[in-house]
């Protein structure tokens, strides 16, 4: 078993990479999951885990029930069992899983240890690490949440084998764009490799969290580099909203969103045609090539403002200086940035 | 203007006791504040407020509206007004407003600073200090909640001319609490003096909110010592829960607890009934004598289990030791509980 550490101020954790082995904790436990992964995960998990007490609740699946609705109802069943203080939570599923959790377990009583156990390859490689928890609202995504790291994340490639292909190609945005930010090698290294061989995408995914874990030890809180994971995100956010986070998967929102950043960097002289090029290489390979129609310009560039990132009305844009290096910057040109929603709005 | 300093893991912050003069914020401003105390005091604190821009929310007054509701209507204020992550809340108001304005300044797009500006005594000597923010739910109080230190907070008496008597005697109760379990000098010194003579109040403040400092600095997330902080609470959390947050206000409840736990306390020898009578003195001169009939002695028991002081299904008590000491224990025997329990049920 590989194990990566993540250092933040309050704790330092491990992300565990490997088959699941024993979960032993005194106290009571509460698993959460959703239907589908219950379905086939659950049993499994709950043979692993030794403990006082444990309970399950099951929530539905989907960014559209990431809200205080799921919230509720895994706090009710935390309450009707009594969890107290010592005991932990585990999220079995994907990131809508981890940041529900991650949430509920940062609320509950203020505050109760949890677990993560991805099951998607865009939850194993980027969202149950760093501890981002939160929900959407009508107003965007991840609005209301906390910064709460787990305890520990157990990442088992195997889920990955009944991973629908859309799901693992979403995984797969997330991937290129760590390596477009931070990892040259690695991403030349994507170019050369297929990530649909199992050993390929082990690796992949063990040099993913290694750079998220640098990042997230080097920046918790998101004050500077950490914001360069959202590569992309600007825009995704905005497309999600717009779909009611029911047309895109959040890793395919993301490469749509990586292309539109691509585009600007391009029109403000940050990136080479070159390099774009071999990144929508690698994205076309793995069927990331969505269209979006922006229907109307005005109203997707009114809803940056309800972005986190953007701070006293200015947009912050992620931005690829070629490749392996990022720039964060909050003074783009409006005329600029239109001309490119203007692209997408034909 | 006195200042009075609280260190926690994050950040160090001051309490400010006076009149209140300019606040400076390079940014957003949400003020939240109930209907009675915008109608006294909120033109006053705007025309303190130097800002970008500024906003008001106001939320119902009393415990039975402290739930996500009340939490929705000022998040929904702060999405529409466009905060963001250097935007500052400002709670003004008693220990409900502050209690639901940490918690929904600490969730907020991941959490925004802000300050409370206590308008009761109880908020003033005890709710605002020390970073616990949270909401009730049916299944009892401050379940659902974070730990969120303010940025600062601005206790000014003057507020406390307008203040109910009621609620006047219910923040005693919180300041004859601090006396009996930290600071026996201090509680001498209560039983020669009245708060109802200005300078003593305002010298019985500022010495509870440097006890409540202290233990703070010391035991933020109340691992240890900051639980004795609960005295009286274990019981007054089930008085409030039984009788939906609308019989007694919170101070007034807690006195009753206080006597139940003494009563207790004296059962289990650690306090002798000279301690108690000065207590009750204490107490009954501020009018916190009210009676409180137990319906059902199995079910008030069973409410003790949805306290988050209850791990691992035992029950955490806080007695006095003599007076300005303080004994935490979870191992009292059922039998000597029901007797007091039962003494309160005829």
């Amino acid at each position: 078993m590989q194990e990566i550490t993540v250092s933040t101020s309050n704790l330092t954790y491990s992300v565990k990479i490997g088959r699941l082995d024993k979960i032993i904790h005194k106290g009571k436990v509460l698993v959460v999951s959703n239907p589908k992964i219950a379905g086939m995960y659950l049993q499994d998990l709950l043979d692993c885990i030794q403990a006082d007490e444990v309970f399950v609740s099951i929530v539905p699946d989907g960014e559209s029930h990431k809200n205080f609705e799921s919230i509720d109802k895994i706090l009710e069943v935390a309450f009707e069992s009594r969890l107290d203080r010592k005991s932990l939570m585990i999220a079995l599923g994907g990131g809508v899983i981890s940041d529900m959790v991650g949430f509920a377990s940062g609320i509950y009583q203020r505050g109760v240890d949890f677990i993560t156990i991805p099951t998607t390859l865009l939850a194993q490689v980027d969202a149950s690490v760093g501890g981002k928890t939160g929900i959407n609202n009508r107003f965007g995504k991840n609005l209301v949440g906390i910064f709460h790291q787990p305890k520990a994340v157990y990442v088992n490639p195997l889920y990955l084998q009944t991973l629908p292909k859309r799901e693992f190609s979403a995984g797969v945005a997330e991937i290129i764009k760590m390596a477009v930010c931070f990892d040259k090698d690695f991403f030349n290294w994507l170019k050369d490799n297929d990530l649909n061989d199992r050993d390929c995408l082990e690796i992949a995914i063990a040099r993913s969290i290694q750079i998220k874990a640098n990042v997230v030890s080097l920046d918790e809180t998101e004050q500077g580099i950490r914001g360069a994971l959202n590569y992309g995100h600007t825009f995704a956010h905005v497309i999600e909203n717009e779909t009611n986070y029911h047309t895109f998967l959040h890793g395919e929102a993301v490469a749509i969103g990586m292309r539109m950043a691509n585009d600007l960097a391009l029109k403000l002289g940050l990136m080479s045609v070159e390099n774009i090029k071999s990144i929508d290489f690698l994205l076309n390979r793995y069927d990331l090539n969505h269209n979006y129609h922006i229907k109307d310009v005005e109203s997707f560039y009114d809803k940056f403002f309800l972005d986190k990132k953007t701070q006293n009305d200015k947009i912050k844009f992620i931005f690829p200086k070629g490749i392996g290096d990022v720039a964060i910057t909050d003074e783009v040109p409006k005329d600029k940035l239109f001309e490119t929603l203007k692209k997408w709005g034909k």
